[in-house]
């Protein structure tokens, strides 16, 4: 499907001949077989085979061979913009794919209100930089809570921190404890339709960065 | 349903005449309306209203007015036991109501051997007489993770630890890095169908201690 949309896209630019993607290795790595055969590979979501003979792109990858860090190293030897060098990295489906079951616009409303507290929050803490990526999972799951006298039932969303160099592995970051307990307290009170917020603790491998 | 089963079971028993129950002040609070009305009200399991009339049980809850912290205290001044007055809360439901979702017996099976982890942990770190309540909740929520060469799509489990006096109020516990790390990696690697951990970050109010 992503193949067909694209195409119908592409055709609509005028003489437009390269389709420009941002690979890297671990992309490469983690989109093959490890043994060559028909195995499970752990991204099923990447493009890296190259394009179908009927569209009319060529496709050009100039960082398919490079780790991220090698990839921040040619951009700032280009002088490149610090804050777009250290840009946590982002899912190609965007924050589709950080909600776990079914996808409404009130839940993509949800996750964007809490992303913004939580990246922020990293943000204002100077802790930012200090991550490799991070990010929240709107969790397909309601659980009681209270606000007042009244008994609630909302959704529940993970806060998922990890430090990497290459992001074939990653291990939780220790985020402090305040500011985790600040950064709940915000996302609780401030973002109607959840009440409970809990932390990702598990490294990669064997669990992975993205959830989906 | 519960009092139908109960009430089955107590005509089985010969000459019983009483039921004890270990209802406490946070139960009586916490299963009444605060306005005496209809409004909702936060525990929604406890029977704390007395027996229906065709029972032939008389109710009696000594402690029925008492904090928990008062019913140690008491149990203290009778040379109770030391690990029977330290032991945490637990559910009267039992684990069946930290499963979400439907539950079954490889569920059960799942949520026990998590809970062992995480529990003789504690333990053996000498944390567990320093938190008020610790458990584990089954998330009816896969998501992918890797195991050698080979991707994974199994459970995540939700670890939950609180400081408390009473019950009523509640916060999580900021329990150091390297526990939760090996606790993370020790129920990951042990536990068959788990392949994430995550750990509860809300306090109560507005979160719960537990999720349902």
């Amino acid at each position: 499907m992503f193949i067909e949309v694209f195409d119908d896209e592409a055709h609509q630019i005028q003489d437009v001949k390269w389709l420009a993607q941002g690979t890297i290795y671990p992309d490469v790595i983690e989109s093959v077989s490890a043994t060559g055969g028909p195995s499970a590979t752990i991204k099923s979501h990447h493009n890296v085979g190259g394009l179908p003979d009927f569209m009319k792109l060529k496709i050009v990858e100039p960082l398919k061979a490079l780790f991220k860090d090698e990839v921040r190293r040619v951009g700032a030897s280009m002088d490149m913009d610090k804050q777009l060098l250290g840009r946590h990295p982002f899912p190609g489906p965007g924050l589709a794919i950080r909600i776990l079951g079914d996808i409404t616009a009130e839940k993509v409303r949800i996750l964007q209100e809490v992303d913004a507290v939580f990246i922020n929050g990293l943000k204002d803490a100077g802790l930012y930089d200090k991550v490799w990526q991070a990010g929240a999972i709107l969790l397909p799951v309601n659980s009681v809570g209270v606000m007042g006298d009244e008994r609630t039932y909302e959704k529940c969303v993970a806060l998922r921190a990890v430090e990497s160099t290459d992001g074939m592995t990653a291990d939780w970051v220790n985020l402090p404890y305040e500011f985790l307990q600040k950064t709940s307290n915000d996302i609780i009170n401030k973002v109607k339709g959840v009440n409970r917020v809990v932390y990702d603790i598990s490294s990669k491998p064997p669990a992975t960065i993205e959830w989906e």
